[in-house]
Order: structure tokens, then sequence, then C-alpha cells
């Protein structure tokens, strides 16, 4: 019997879990590794930044998710460097060799060549940063009922938001609700409904990935909620609690960032072109050109597939891709077929909640807005969450806030400890 | 209309909120100022701490709970000095004056003069500690799964906890059935039943204010499932990752500290006679000797209440004493009664629980264990839980971790960002 074939799979996201969990062979093994314990159900990170759901609702160990795949080894660690001569990938304590590499290490935080603005705003990728959103934001207002001067409260009770794709609009929008509706009843010295969100935007439009019609009416439901919008503007400076666009400065303890992202830089160590957000092209069938046994799928990913529609930065195409990757290895370690097949994106349509109630979702040609869009967002949510308990859990805070107006999870540990 | 009477009550712990909550009158208003945002649930903060509840389950926050009270003001605040002369408390960035004071601090962990001992141990007295076990514990299987040295592995996988009061046995229960039992099926390179969990106690049996027949009890429960008991032995030196107990070290990534607690040292500066835990003697009113108009109430009383018993450290005499104080200044407000009664503790029994479906419980007499007691125990804590959709979602987490052996928050965040 031959040596079993080792697949080394780089992330645990939406594409790497899919792969591993879709792929099945008696002559093959799996490593999958991430520098976290668990895997992210990232489009509702937005809701533990604004208390509305606790960090293991939306969050599962890898580990637990694979409990009963003995072909599959989870390690929790980071990969240092990979040698695609070699075939090996080196990680903190060890070294592996594969026959087969599946890189699906997802987008980091990117600022544009201004790294110094890192360290005076939050991003919105893991649950450290929304864990450290919750705490500036609840802090901050905490800290404004404590004080009496009257600038130092605005400033307390200003957020900005830069960004306005998917995260940056459901974020502003949840703050808005928290700020201005939640807190209402709760402080005593200061008005909560006089807190400001900002929410920055470099493009004309919010979400410039959908229709004109749906930003428009993004937009409106926003205004509605009372966040105030910068378009056409770009972040010109950010330091301590303090942003600057359109040379106004704006004095804000709260600065989250939603506005750009790239490849993790460990992409740069594959071997072919790279775009300017460090995502690397691919061949139709996601492997890379040269090394038929190296994939890259997911956001790190630049291909356009064999319509012609190039894939966009989605969980649904990182599920997509994750799994037609299995299927063309699956072939292969049966001898069944030597052509590999292209990737072809499917588009099950996108959407976006803007608070309580209102959302806009896009289908192909249809589009729709308003309360039946965002029935439909609950009912996708949570159909996706991975695992009953959470689903259960999730189903029960949303309802909870939503009949009472009081998000479940506005608790935070004192940030000096952080 | 005479000015309202200022009540300031520093602590949101079990006392300071069951006063705050019991006691209205239309002459008075209340500050409550607690240095954490949220009330918390101490007696399930173990279950945080091995990953079977969220933190927002067992949290919440103080002003939430307290936003119909138009009459009460909240401060997240630490109160820096209390001067009974002058009648002030001093916070961050202002002055309180008070007509009258209920002091309900709690106690903080004491290490017996050994400080040192504190930064190689964690302690469970918040949300913040919880939540470091968890990382600790859950961080150090992960390591000893991707290292392949086997005394290396057995260290990251030996916890110690230090005392066997209720706090350390339901702990030590705890974490022996997640290491022993819940990653059994997770890991594929370290056996997680060889794990070792260490209970260290001075005294020559566990849970010591219980009888001798609910602590053999709980001792054999606790030998049942796996955990080493070291009784009669006293912790000689604690150095990072190395506890030395009876002449024996014992290499342990994760040491956790329940052996010892002490009044917040706030508590130094009231007048009167202090115990050597700090804790400071009352009048059988719980007021202070010479300060009516100040109480003491909760864990840092040193009160033998009218009936001659030793009133315990427990969450109900705390919560009993409240109720009393708010009595008492009901009625001095209404000017209906100059005399003010003693307080009478009525002990409403205790209980330990020691894994699943395992406990000891005790009532006056009465005195039960093994799974009565603890189907007891599930319905008291939640009876007694704060809030209805908290007493809801730890509900959906005890049965499904029950059922399926799934505790279901076994998520951490990389510890290098703590």
């Amino acid at each position: 019997m031959p040596e079993k074939k080792h697949i080394v799979v780089l992330g645990a996201g939406f594409g790497g879990l899919t792969f591993t969990q879709k792929f099945r062979h008696p002559n093959a093994r799996i490593t999958i590794i991430d520098r976290q314990n668990h895997h992210l159900f990232q489009p509702l990170l937005y809701q533990v930044a604004t208390g509305g759901l606790a960090m293991p609702d939306i969050a599962e160990p890898v580990r637990t998710i694979l409990s009963r795949r003995e072909d599959v080894q989870v390690l929790m660690d980071s990969a240092q460097s990979i040698d695609t001569e070699k075939k090996t990938v080196e990680l903190s304590h060890q070294t592996l060799h594969y026959d087969y590499l599946v890189v699906a290490l997802g987008m980091v935080n990117s600022y544009f060549g201004n790294d110094a603005w890192a360290q005076h705003t939050i991003g919105l990728k893991s649950l450290n940063e929304a864990r450290r959103i919750r705490q500036r934001v609840l802090n901050a207002f905490e800290q404004a009922e404590a004080l009496h001067d009257p600038s130092e409260r605005q400033r307390l009770m200003t957020v900005v938001v830069v960004g306005a794709g998917p995260t940056g609009v459901e974020m502003a929008g949840a703050l808005s609700e928290l700020t201005k509706r939640v807190f209402k009843k709760d402080f005593r010295s200061i008005k909560p409904e006089q807190s400001r969100i900002i929410l920055v935007e470099a493009a004309d439009r919010v979400l410039t990935m959908y229709s004109e019609a749906s930003s428009a009416k993004a937009q409106e439901s926003l205004e509605r909620m009372g966040v105030e919008l910068k378009l056409n503007q770009a972040v010109e400076d950010i330091s301590e609690a303090c942003i600057t666009v359109g040379g106004e400065r704006i004095e804000a303890e709260s600065i989250i960032w939603t506005a750009g992202v790239q490849a993790n830089p460990l992409v740069d160590q594959l071997p072919g072109d790279h775009n300017r957000k460090g995502q690397i092209a691919t061949e139709p069938d996601c492997s890379l050109r040269g090394h038929p046994e190296v994939f890259a799928i997911g956001d790190i990913a630049d291909l356009v597939d064999c319509k012609g529609v190039r894939v966009p930065g989605v969980s649904p195409a990182a599920m997509q891709m994750g799994k037609h990757v299995a299927r063309i290895l699956e072939n292969e370690l049966n001898e069944k077929s030597k052509a590999r097949p292209p990737f072809a994106y499917l588009d099950k349509g996108s959407m976006a909640t803007i608070g309580r109630s209102s959302a806009v979702a896009e289908f192909g040609k249809f589009q729709f807005s308003g309360f039946p869009a965002w029935l439909l967002w609950l009912a996708v949510h949570l159909v996706f969450l991975i695992g009953f308990r959470n689903r259960l859990a999730v189903l029960i805070q949303w309802m909870y806030a939503y009949t009472k107006y009081r998000p479940g999870a506005r608790v935070f540990e004192k940030p000096t400890q952080n």
C-alpha cells in the first residue's frame, strides 16, 4: 500500500474549512493549520463589536468541527514560510512536507501605505478586534457619563467608521442604533442621542459593489438612523483619537477601519503574479501556474472564471472554490480524470443589513430593500451559521434584541487590563 | 421641599445591587459605583473559565438592570478614598458627598503575604480572569498537540488548582471533564486523558465548610473523575509554571488560585475593627460603630447575627443584608421608626457541583449528593441568574453540553494579543 498523500491546508476560514469538509479520500490525509483555534463567521463580527452577540455565538473551534474526521489533523499555528520547490511549509516548531497545498489564508487590514494609522484605529477581522471595539465604544460612553466637560463628552461620544463597504455600512448602522436608541434609557447625565456616528467613504456612494438603486436605499436608511455620511472624502490623516477628512479635523475616541484589505503577507512567498492587493493570479482550476499541486482559494485568489466573471472576495465564492478543489483532488487520486475543469462562480446574490429591520439585497436582476430584505438576511445568516447550538442561541439573542431593544452582550472588561 | 438624601453605594455585586433594587424612596436618590460595567454572577464564573458559557451569559450591565430607576445614577468608576468625617467619596474625576454610604465592595484574591505568587497564577474573581484561564488552558493543549517533546507535553497538559473550597472543587471538576472527556475526540497526537488536574488543599478535606459526609462524597466524585487530590499540603512556593507542594515540584502551564480572599483594600479606610481578612466589624444593623450613616454589607462585613451565627461570605447573605439595610433606610426616611432591627441571617443551604451530574447540597439537617443534588443545583442557578435572556441562553448551552458533551464556548483569542 502506498503512503497516503499529505494535503496541507493553510487557513480555516470559509475556503480552507469547506475544502477540508468536502474532501475525503482513503489514500490521503489532511493537516489544516490556522493561527486561531476557531473558524469565525466573519459576516456577523460587527454584531459582536456592537454588543449584539457573544463571541462564541459566531465562532466554533476548528478542532470541534472536524473531530469526527480521523484523517484530519488540526494545528493551531502560524506558517512561517512556504517553499514550493521543496514542497514544505515551515511552522513554529516543525516543518511539514506536502503532496498538495491549499492556501486559503484570507485578507488582513490594509492602510494603503499609512501603517501608522493602524495603531490609532481598530479593524474588524478577528474576535479580538471585535472585543476591542466593544470595549472602546462602551467604555467611552461610561467615561462620558462620569465627566462634565462638554467638549470631552462629545469627543467620547463620537465614532468614525472609515469605509462604506458592507462591513462599514453594517457597523455604522448597528452603532447608531446602539448609541442613539438603546443607550437612551440607560444614561442619566449624557444624552446618547447626541452621539455622532460618522461614516467616511472615498467613493461617491456607499456599497459601490451594489447597484446605484441599492446604494441609494442604503444611504437613505443610514441617514434616517442618524449616521453622518461623508462621501467623496478620502482620509488625510489619523492620529491618536483624531481623524482628518476633507480638511476637517474630527476628534473621536473610537475610529474603526473597514476601508481596505490586502492578502495575508505570506501569499507574497507564492510564485506567480501578484496584484496590488497582494492577491495571486491562478490558473482556471485555482492552481498556481507551474505548480499544479498548489492551490490558492478564497479572497487571496486573483481569478477571472470561465464565464469571464472576476470572482469576488465573498464567503460563498471561497466556499465554492474549496468545493471545486476538493473534487479535482478526489478525481486525481482516483486516477479517473487528468483534465481539471475550470472554476465557475455561481453568484448567489448579496445582501447587507442596516440596523434593525432594514437591509438591501441583490440577486441577479432582482433587487429589494427594507423589511423583506432584512427578514431574508436574518434567515440566510441563521442557515449559514455553523452548528445548531449557535443558531439557536443567536436566534434567541436576536428575538430578544428585536422585541426589547436590548442587545444582550453589552458587557466588557476594563480596558486597562485589556 | 427638602433636598433629596443622597445614598452612595460602592459595588454592584450581590449586596450593593440588591440594596439598590430593593430601596425606593421619593426623598432619596442613589449613586451606585462599580469599577466594571456589569453585575457578575460569580457562582458560574468557573463555567466561563472552562468554556461552558460565554461571558455575557453570566453578566449584565448594571446600567441596563437599573435603567427604569430614574432615581438611580450608575457610574463605572473606582472609589479612590472614603472620608467618613466629611462624608465624601473621591472618584477618579469627582468627589461625591453622601448622606448615607453603603459599602459593598466584596473580596479580592489573597496570597497570604506571598504577593509574588499572583503573577504566576490566575484567580477567579472577574470575567477577565475567567477569560485568561480559558485562554491559558485551551492554548496549552493546542501547543501540546503541535509539539513532540513528551515532558513538555505533560507540563502543558497539567493544571493545578490551589484551594478546595466550592470554587476550587467546581473548577477542578469542570477542568477534568473538559480535558479528559471532551478533548478525547478532538486531538490526534496528544492523549488528553493523560492530562493531570491537581487540586491542592492545606486542610485535611475538601469543602471544609460542609459536613464531613458531604466532603467525603465530593472527594469521591472528584477522584472518580480523575482529579488528583493533595490534601493536608500547603503551597511552599510558586514560580513561573511551577508550584512546590509538600516538597514536590510540579511543572504546570496553568496554576489557578482559589485559596484565599481578603476584603477590598479600600475597606481599610473605614473606621473600626478589621479582622485578619480585612473585614470590618459592624453593629448588629450592619452599620459601622459611631457611623450610623455608613453600612458595610456582603463579604466585607464581620458580623455575628442576632441568633449568634457568624454571617458567611456567600451571595444569599449579601443579598439579605442589602435588603435589610434598604428596609432600615426606608423606615428612617419615613420617620416611622428610630430603632433599627438587628440583621438575622437565614441559611438557605449551600451546594457545590462537581462536574456533570454530580453535586453536594446541604439544607440545615438535610444533606444530599449525586444526581438529585445536581438537578437542584441546575434549577437554583437558573432561577437566580439575572434576566430572562441569560437564563434561556444558559439553559440551552447546558442542555447541549449535557447531551452532546460539547461545551459551547471553547473559543479563545491568541494569548500574544492578550
